[in-house]
């Protein structure tokens, strides 16, 4: 009656971060191909108050590399958040997956009752690694995939529902 | 090293669908503030070639539905997808919300190495119990709430993050 925690976030995190490159890739040839400026996908937003498309690609790895540096008490490295390109943009995801292949599934023995002490913009909110990973880390990293999918296919873009789930 | 299935579905889903449900009370008193007709909101999508908010919530509730009953070797009910306002809307969720609630931990015992063959539109998926909630049933709710919200927010509705992650 359980899944190990390491399937749950380390592989999770790894395949989406994979699929959200591929969606790079296609707004990429897509960009090329209708002589679309990559400025107008990568700052494209859905609403004058959100954030926009290079954003989401930020958060979506900052997310993955915080859950696999704090389930496993470790320290994450510091990522600069100066992308600009397509070509910054795929090499933020792939130093997060280079990142996040670097941890081994017996890391995260006992990582569900760890306890851990989130500092958000405005305040901490006290989890442990099973609420962090269930009720914080999977919803942001789903939430800023499945926005810069959004975005995108609001820009014209034929994403299909597989292109989010990925291989199964 | 482990979390429990309960914990991973039925947990997860309620939350998210109350959620979801608190985001639909939120647009339904924007439409009203604003005069805007509720349709405006209820038919609103990203794209021409996108499902609309309603559909977004079908689906949010029937991958609910079908991973409880699948992962509990049950028989899932029938719902029809004839919503059309807001009170519609909430009651689908509501549904939905009181037929997970029947649900108990126990009931999902080893359910993640069941054999399970999902039929999607133009093919069938092999999973086992844990790749179809971790893969499948997850980033589809997941997507389906954040494409509801990002909708709304398209349509100038003042959500933030927390309305979607909700109370932690």
């Amino acid at each position: 009656m359980t899944i190990s925690v390491y399937d749950q976030s380390i592989a999770r995190m790894t395949h989406m971060l994979e699929n959200l490159d591929k969606i790079v890739s296609k707004a990429e040839a897509y960009a090329e191909e209708n002589d679309i400026e990559p400025d107008v996908l990568l700052q494209a937003r859905l609403h004058p108050t959100m954030r926009n498309f290079i954003f989401q690609v930020q958060v979506a790895t900052d997310i993955s590399k915080g859950c696999a540096a704090r389930l496993t008490g470790t320290e994450a490295p510091k990522w600069d958040d100066g992308e600009e390109t397509f070509a910054d943009v795929h090499a933020r995801i792939k130093k997060a997956l280079d990142y996040l292949a670097t941890f081994k599934p017996e890391q995260f023995e006992g990582s569900e009752t760890l306890e851990l002490v989130i500092k958000l913009r405005s305040h901490t909110i006290d989890f442990t690694g099973q609420s962090y990973l269930l009720g914080f880390v999977l919803p942001n990293l789903y939430f800023h995939v499945a926005t810069a999918y959004n975005i995108l296919r609001h820009n014209g873009l034929d994403l299909a529902k597989p292109d989010f789930i990925g291989r199964l």
